[in-house]
């Protein structure tokens, strides 16, 4: 029997209260209404920012909420008005959305679409407000307008980039965030050319996906810079040619770039968040044609600082947001260049467990274990 | 009787000492050594920076000194080793130079070659540590290597720019610096695109030009701010269509200009040199794929500050210097583009004066008159 403009009932991870364990629940997941589409997920991995609005310090707390955003799943049926997807298409929902229609959308330059963009306080979809998600008739908030940790999900279509079918989905789930973002930071914002040095501060997840886009670009030296020793070992892997702890020295880590490299890198690119290490990642990057990338989401009442001859002396400094990729535009041809093999995102999987056990990649990611672990719905 | 190979006795305007009216005194002018070339100087203009370093506050003082930057004049006779140039050639002299060797040079994207970088504090030529001019025997010091406020002057070779012999000298001699600094600003670094809205900080010589920049890359808007609102009158013949002065409004100009723009002009060029401006000028372009170029020179102490939620959204902040033009490279293909009639410049020749009067255009400009006032040589 078609589950076609019927409720579906199935299993989903509830956060009921910041902090506290997820609770696997049994919830109703309404039709899909005008340009939205319900999604069957099969995969989905966690991300920082699931953990830091569940979490939910210095936040608006919005609960219950079903949390999630890197996932791969396939459409199970679309609302009124989408024409451009349909029933059994491969899909990653992204928590960033292109509407196609807005100055931003038109712009060949910016991602950051007037309608869809990120929005974290939201907990309901744009159509009506209203949540899709709900047990016993009691609504659940939505996240990102993803909500990814439940077996079925309706997402607005301006939030799903339709992709190859023979893409796995335990693998190319990871880039509907974190790896895209690393990845595009450096391949459409930092854009080093090959031979050029590259510097990678911060050598999470996102991190080392930037240095896979420096790795991809051909650059000559990959300089990792992390507080954590123990990170170099594994960022080798993503080509890290290079390691530089700043509590190993005695002057500020950007003088130390710029002795390593005659002058500094060509390319930089954050990814901590830190104040301390923007600042940084701009002014080691080389006078003349140095560009520095930030990625790294900052503190609010956090300034930037620097003194504006480091920018006459022809450095440049800009921001990405999910790597500069459009969602439905861009994406799909990302997962190509997995499927070429030429971008790599295995050896990010670090760790994988069953949706009943989805507590546990919370638990990992706290510890600071692994790089991604990825959660099996149907297991 | 040729001069070549001999000294050459002239006139010079010397600045004895900081903030004290010229004195045109005759001069000799040793024949030019290895990597040098002599130029008969025929028009020179002057500009803020010889200015500054002849008020010499907050700076080392280096007297007696000739200044002169800005100019044009024909090569007399060149040194050992320069094979690109020969007497006849028109050129003109550029305060910063072109090894064509070194890392900078090589790089497509930067001009700010490492031999011949911008040196206010040297008064001596690179090759032997001495002064080509002197007094009776006494040595009076050199200018940014190019010291044109001299019938005749000793410049190095990679700051010598070689142009079409057609062009007239007493206009094209304001791309010395200048002219080129701004216009090379928007049309290199900015980058407008068709129909795209520009904001320029400053209505000096320096964001004329780098309106005049915005003019022919067929930008829809330019919105000029300045503190002073007799500039908008002239400022409407460098293309500027809407003028708007900070004291005008209590709030931060950034907040006026994203108002008049639904959310922020596309391109902004500070040409003041003041951090306030260079703040509002990146703070002022839309978020996606804003692009704020700082071109002014700002205090030592100084920082740029703002929020870093600023950049992630997607806005760049680059510097340049000599509007990242090449002197020895590109100049000649901006003399062509006047000579071709795309770029104007004679609206920003606003008076002249004979060698003579020479402190005449000093007056003019500390009381804030006109743009450019060319020093005619031969009067």
């Amino acid at each position: 029997m078609s589950s076609v403009g019927q409720v579906i009932r199935c299993k989903a991870a509830v956060a009921w209260e910041s902090g506290k364990p997820l609770s696997i629940e049994e919830v109703e997941v309404a039709p899909p209404q005008k340009d939205e589409v319900r999604i069957k997920i099969l995969f989905t991995s966690l991300c920082h920012t699931d953990v830091y609005f569940w979490d939910a310090k210095g936040q608006n707390p919005l609960f219950p909420r079903i949390l999630g955003h890197e996932a791969g799943g396939i459409v199970e049926s679309v609302g009124e008005g989408v024409t451009d997807l349909e029933p059994g298409d491969h899909v990653l929902p992204i928590f960033t959305g292109e509407c196609k229609e807005c100055a931003h959308c038109l712009s060949e330059e910016s991602n950051m679409c007037d309608l869809l963009r990120i929005n974290t306080d939201r907990g309901e979809m744009l159509h009506d407000g209203k949540s899709r998600f709900s047990i016993n008739g009691k609504p659940i908030y939505h996240f990102l307008g993803t909500s990814t940790f439940s077996e079925y999900t309706v997402v607005h279509v301006g939030q799903v980039a339709k992709i190859n079918p023979d893409a796995p989905l335990d693998k190319v789930c990871v880039l509907s965030c974190g790896m895209s973002t690393g990845f595009g930071a450096t391949v459409n914002v930092a854009k080093p050319k090959k031979g050029q040095s590259v510097a990678i501060f911060g050598l999470g997840a996102v991190g080392l996906a930037a240095a896979e886009g420096a790795r991809v670009s051909g650059a000559s030296r990959i300089i990792g810079i992390d507080l954590n020793p123990s990170r170099f070992e594994q960022a080798k892997k993503f080509g890290v040619t290079e390691f530089v702890n700043p509590k190993d020295h005695n002057k500020p880590v950007q003088e130390v770039i710029a002795e390593m490299t005659g002058g500094g890198v060509d390319r930089s690119v954050e990814c901590t968040g830190s104040i301390q290490a923007m600042i940084s990642a701009f002014e080691c990057v080389h006078d003349g044609w140095g560009v520095a990338v930030l990625v790294g989401v900052p503190n609010k009442d956090d300034a930037f600082k620097t003194h504006p001859v480091n920018l006459l002396n022809e450095r440049t400094l800009k921001g990405t947001f999910f790597g500069n990729y459009k969602p439905r535009t861009d994406i799909p041809a990302v997962v190509e260049r997995y499927m070429n093999k030429e971008l790599e995102l295995d050896k990010f999987i670090t760790h994988s467990v069953p949706f009943s056990e989805i507590n546990k990649a919370f638990d990992l990611m706290l510890a600071g274990e692994g790089l991604r672990c990825v959660i099996r719905m149907d297991a």
